[in-house]
């Protein structure tokens, strides 16, 4: 598959989770349910409606598709991927966080709204990626439900996105001296890993949670998966090193202002790039077992790695 | 039970959370498992332990109990139930939300910390709640666990603690025009429901999931969990009308300065004191069909109604 076919793929997966997103955050209150208060609703419709590129998603469902998992499972899994990706951006533009008035090229959700409703917003997609993974619409076994939200639960917590989080606010020099702190090579991987990586790793895995794939083959996609996920972050270092603030759809160059870790300032802009390339053929090496059936998860290795936004 | 003997009940289960939720941020990680960041864990620490009535687990595990659930899994779920309750205190103490600076007579978390680490210290605890849930130690039953994820997802959420603090947001008139919402006796009583009572029936209905009860059980259960986080919500009002703030932990009569829609302010402390002793009546009546060994959760509902913190 070609990176336009990938593309126009994800333009298809990406109208799928919009349009059952929206769904999803527009039902009408069932009778008896409580009304939901509208100011939050709104709010929570900003920010997980109107953009993105849905790669989370699109991977949740390219891993189900290769085990064969049918049905409403995988879109559901990609939705609840996503509200916590959703979640994560709202609570990190807050003034207290990263303090960024613009996403995907609007107003982020504290400035569209204020700061408690954009805090109030965000817990409560966080809570909502739960209460679908745990929905029996999403899957008729509890125990594969189970397993997904165990999945989601360790990628989105202390030891995953939050915590990386937390390192990212620390290696800026946020709570010591005001300085940041120098880290390795190392030190950052782990870091985006645990910021950005485990998202994507879990995205991956409950699609194999939903094929009930065996050992290796789930050994297969978790080592495609990490590598797609160092391989995303990598890309994003470059795009905000030497994109442009229009194409990208946010402000560049923030990231060497604010003195942030990446790998580009370690690097360098060759040696990020080299590192890409390294990230890529190990995805694709990862895939080898499934032969043409994960030709579209090497599709997404590829857009990862030359994505322009 | 006497109401000295059910303190004596809660402080001993007290003891229990305080030592299980300690265990479990504190727990060293396993080989291979990416570090934790300390600073995030150690404000999470300062959120979810020393102090804390620990009446919602305790609910929990009497429910439990009545249904003849035995193991690891009522203490499991009443520590996920603490651990979404910590979160909601963290986030509404913030500069943003409620301003507190006292909770429990210690400082909150984000002056204790700073305000990034209070947002990502309750993100962490609301994802290590659903965590918890999901572990198969809670349950051999994976449908349990997927139930059991699902009632606390939902009472968390835009329906239920989430969208109860965003309706109180607005009665104290954070949206319109900067003046205090009049809501109706039936508003108050629906926020509060929402905002406080949601998470009191959900810590009742986890019991009852473990326990596997039938359905007219299971409606008993909830019957009794909605009039006393009814009652739970109609005594914080009086106490913050009439308590001393050394005796409640926190600062008092700020309801009626921030112009805070209580029901006190509606009916009166007289009026109040009276739906409290109706309440009440309620949650006995709604035990009826459990006889004697329902006792304990008879001792809950007392102590709900004449607590003096």
């Amino acid at each position: 598959m070609q990176p336009a076919a990938f593309e126009a793929h994800l333009a298809k997966v990406a109208g799928e989770v919009e349009a059952a997103l929206s769904t999803l955050l527009g039902d009408a209150p069932a009778p008896g349910e409580t009304a939901r208060p509208e100011r939050l609703l709104a709010a929570m419709r900003h920010a997980a409606l109107g953009g993105g590129k849905r790669l989370r998603p699109a991977v949740t469902l390219a891993v189900a598709e290769l085990f064969d998992a049918t049905g409403q499972g995988a879109l559901r899994a990609g939705l609840a991927v996503e509200c916590v990706h959703a979640y994560s951006l709202v609570h990190d533009d807050l003034p207290a966080m990263d303090d960024d008035d613009l996403r995907r090229g609007r107003p982020t959700v504290h400035r569209a709204f204020d700061d408690a409703t954009a805090i109030l917003a965000g817990d409560a997609l966080q809570g909502l990626a739960f209460d679908i993974l745990s929905d029996p619409r999403t899957h008729a076994d509890g125990a594969v439900r189970a397993d997904l939200v165990l999945a989601l639960a360790r990628a989105a917590g202390l030891g995953g996105m939050v915590g990386g989080q937390m390192l990212d606010l620390a290696a800026e020099g946020r709570f010591a001296d005001g300085r940041p702190l120098a880290l390795t090579e190392d030190e950052v991987s782990q870091l985006q890993r645990m910021k950005t990586g485990a998202l994507i790793e879990a995205a991956a895995a409950m699609g194999a949670i939903l094929g009930r794939a065996g050992p290796d083959d789930r050994a297969a996609v978790s080592a495609y998966a990490r590598a797609i996920g160092a391989a995303f972050q990598v890309a994003d270092d470059l795009l905000d090193a030497e994109g442009e603030s229009a194409a990208v759809g946010k402000a560049t160059g923030k990231d060497a202002a604010a003195g942030k870790a990446t790998l580009v300032g370690l690097l360098g802009v060759d040696g990020a790039r080299a590192r890409l390339e390294r990230l890529t053929a190990e995805a694709l090496d990862s895939l080898a077992p499934f032969g043409g059936r994960a030709d579209l998860l090497r599709a997404a290795a590829r857009f990862v790695a030359t994505r322009k936004s």
